[in-house]
């Protein structure tokens, strides 16, 4: 800082990976090491702000509490200016910006105000998080595609389109499902068989990840896992038990770490 | 090499990204750092060997003109004794191994060897390539979930799950979708709107990247881009116009460079 003349505004939206520090992406790790201000999210390692130059602004924008601490308008104001005063904003974001992740709003919103803006995918949660529990979302002879939504509305009820994939034969993968589990449960056996398997996955990609498996018609357990609170990823379908049966040890299949 | 004891022997499935060397991640690069002997796909960048050991076997296992140069089952005895021989055994998949990747089948058959395997998730083609030509698969007020499938079957018709996909309301990406955009595109304007958009996203993440976008009703463009061979995801629905419509220039959402 403190060059003349200050570094051209732009912004870049970084999708962080699921948790894990170690699933950003090298181009992810360049644009946080070349940023002049920072603005990011709740669920990100703290690890990843080390990365960044020593003197800039990191800006907290996420959850607080179970509460916005600001409404996405003013996240997208705040990225616009930040910009404008320092130069390279990153917004970084857990998992993939634009999957559940109002990137696109904020590319919307930047881009209006003149902005150059480039994305840098991440690794997606929906995806990683069943991978690293050992559930392949697709599986030669059991799964040829899968289906992503989430739990969250609006109001207290599912969403309608989670009606719609209940009744279809894909692979389902429900994000922030854990608090509404036992009504997804009972929802998927009124149209699958009970013996259908479901996992809910919790702290994904982390040391504390759990793995709690279940089949529609006996929910009980997820919903015991379910009390801890900790936000969770619902795997509903064949897949859930492909690998896990017949596997020697599901605890082989951990993140790996170097 | 050339150390006693030799390295003992185990596995790591690295899903590489879409293409763009930079969506590699941080743990996948450490992977590739730390091998014995990498087994690789075609689709993949030249640059991420570059990161191996100077003087470790690089095996290349993908398909070549067309047609499978190795079985599957070949490259699971293969990455198994590559193990066994060298010690770490690098598996560098494109995309997210777990995701139409048959990560699942290489790391059934790997622990069933009785060798330990770890898992790194990668950026999935899927997702990242839509953000990349500005196409959010989730957008508030215009999708809240999609559904991504194949188009490859054994046969030469549609896989049964895509009538259910076009009959849905999701948002849909279909995978290795070029050779059949126009049989894809009648499907899906047999059960939504004609003016239903529909994108063909051709070298998603790389400097060639395309997007080519029509509706439904009116799909020739799609199928003179198809002509060229390249290898596509096809998304449709409505998020694939609506960042697209309102922005000042398509060509300002490209892939980050530094």
């Amino acid at each position: 800082m403190g060059i003349f003349p200050p570094p051209a505004p732009r912004i870049t939206l970084v999708g962080a990976g699921p948790g894990d520090p170690e699933l950003l992406t090298l181009k992810g790790l360049k644009a946080i090491q070349t940023a002049n201000v920072i603005l990011y999210d709740a669920l990100l390692s703290e690890e990843l702000l080390a990365y960044a130059p020593a003197d800039i602004p990191l800006v907290y924008v996420g959850k607080r509490c179970g509460a916005h601490s600001l409404r996405q308008e003013e996240i997208n104001d705040l990225l616009i200016t930040s910009a404008y005063t320092y130069g390279h904003a990153v917004r970084l974001k857990g998992g993939d910006a634009f999957v559940f992740g109002r990137g696109g709003e904020e590319l919307l919103a930047a881009e209006r105000a003149g902005l150059a803006v480039a994305v840098v995918p991440g690794v997606s949660s929906a995806l990683a998080v069943p991978a690293l529990a050992g559930i392949p979302l697709t599986h030669r002879g059991v799964s040829r595609g899968f289906w992503v939504l989430t739990a969250t509305t609006s109001g207290h009820v599912l969403p309608d389109d989670m009606e719609q994939a209940a009744r279809s034969e894909a692979t389902v993968v429900i994000l922030m499902g854990t608090r509404k589990i036992r009504e997804i449960a009972a929802l998927f056996a009124r149209h699958r068989p009970t013996d259908t398997p479901i996992a809910l996955l919790q702290s994904g990609s982390l040391p504390g990840q759990v793995t709690t498996i279940a089949s529609l018609g006996y929910p009980e357990t997820l919903a015991a896992a379910a009390r801890t609170q900790v936000q969770g990823i619902v795997v509903i379908g064949a897949v859930v038990a492909a690998l896990l049966a017949k596997k020697a040890s599901p605890a082989s299949c951990v993140p790996a770490r170097y």
